[in-house]
């Protein structure tokens, strides 16, 4: 690779708990599936037959995204880089749906209504009451992070609004300075930067869905021009995760 | 807790494949082995039965600290907590003598020698030569360590002599805003921040050894001055680690 280039790999968290049993997960800390752990453990393991490293890592504050990346690492022999983790990295929160699954939200709220909300840019599901259990204000996860910032719910739009300018703000800064980065985090909060990279739409990006647990490694000119894009792994299983992960639509 | 009192917890990694082989192992990055992460999850289930809670917790590079770490804030919920990783946690680095079995050693070296490397404060075992596979200067973990503090060996007032002034630096600072600290290392490297908490001569912390796998909490008033000190977990357990970790010397 030039030196003139900037590299970046991400990785979206596999198979967890609640992606099984078909709920709504957003914020909800769950953990992955044996599934998910040898599906981050293939992409650890196909980053380091690829010969790839890293000088710096970050992750949301989910288990299912840190397992990812600790998984990842143990596999390249890597446990010891630095890993920031940030609330801005966290999925796409989905408010009062959480804990739902596809068929009560739709039983509650109509069929066509949850297909809005999943499906759409800037139609934010109903949010949270303040103090309900899932609220973030009153989880102990959120205890550092400004209290204003904190939502009750979200839509794609305001996923981006946070994931987007974190990674200008902590992350563009160190691949400019030459360093190797590893995000390891979730659908939306990969499309938000997925977004920007490729300077896309809002119905485009609605489009794009990362296969889980398949390293998608960017380098960059100095310009944030993409030299080159492209999964880590073997071709079949790469296609087999990319047809699956079309097929499942936007369900999160 | 009073308000005015900081709160510190140290744990030392429990049983590693190379303990059991009876190899000295200093900076080798050996894992865990089944028995040292039954260790770690009893330690993290111990500090959650017991209340604890912390803000931020501190390792060193090596796996069998990150992974009992790992463990123990999967035990405690509390996997979003943020992590330092520092290379001045580290074991102590024991020089030409990584990777040698106690037999070996003495074989070579002679039976009053090696004791003499294991139980003296300022005699260093052999030194590394530069570019060997064992030498940090040539290992991808430390590529980020300015070079020249890189050991070829240690004896223990060498280990302090990087572990103490990273926490006075580092550690120190942040307990003092009132930040609630857990730190995962080794055996050398927190012998070095008991030492000076409780103003030990190089005669008495030879003679301390911290049991594996068992938190041990500090309080401090706000001048450091120790207002409380005790091992988290149930009476039986720790009696055992203790008397085990007495009877099997100083051995590393």
């Amino acid at each position: 690779m030039a030196d003139d280039t900037m590299q970046l790999v991400i990785i979206r968290h596999g198979e967890s708990e609640w992606n099984k049993l078909n709920l709504f997960t957003g914020w909800t800390d769950v953990d992955l599936t044996d599934t998910g752990r040898k599906e981050a453990a293939a992409g650890g393991r196909a980053l380091k037959e690829a010969g790839f490293d890293f000088d710096m890592c970050f992750t949301s504050l989910l288990k299912r995204a840190n397992h990812t990346l600790n998984i990842v690492l143990d596999e390249m022999d890597r446990v010891w880089l630095p890993v920031t983790k940030t609330w801005c990295l966290n999925e796409r929160h989905y408010g009062a749906l959480q804990g739902l699954n596809k068929a009560d939200a739709a039983a509650e709220h109509g069929e066509e209504q949850v297909k809005i909300w999943r499906r759409s840019f800037d139609v934010q599901p109903p949010a949270l009451e303040p103090g309900d259990e899932r609220d973030p204000h009153v989880q102990d996860m959120f205890r550092d992070v400004p209290q204003d910032q904190l939502p009750y719910t979200e839509c794609l739009k305001d996923t981006i609004a946070r994931a987007w300018p974190y990674f200008e703000e902590n992350i563009k800064p160190q691949m400019e300075a030459g360093k190797r980065v590893l995000i390891a985090a979730h659908g939306n909060s990969l499309r938000a930067l997925v977004m920007q990279f490729e300077h896309l739409t809002p119905e485009e990006i609605l489009e794009v869905n990362i296969p889980t647990g398949v390293p998608l490694a960017y380098t960059f000119d100095k310009d944030w021009n993409i030299v080159d894009k492209h999964y880590i792994g073997d071709a079949a299983t790469i296609e087999a995760k990319i047809n699956a992960v079309a097929n499942q639509g936007k369900a999160k």
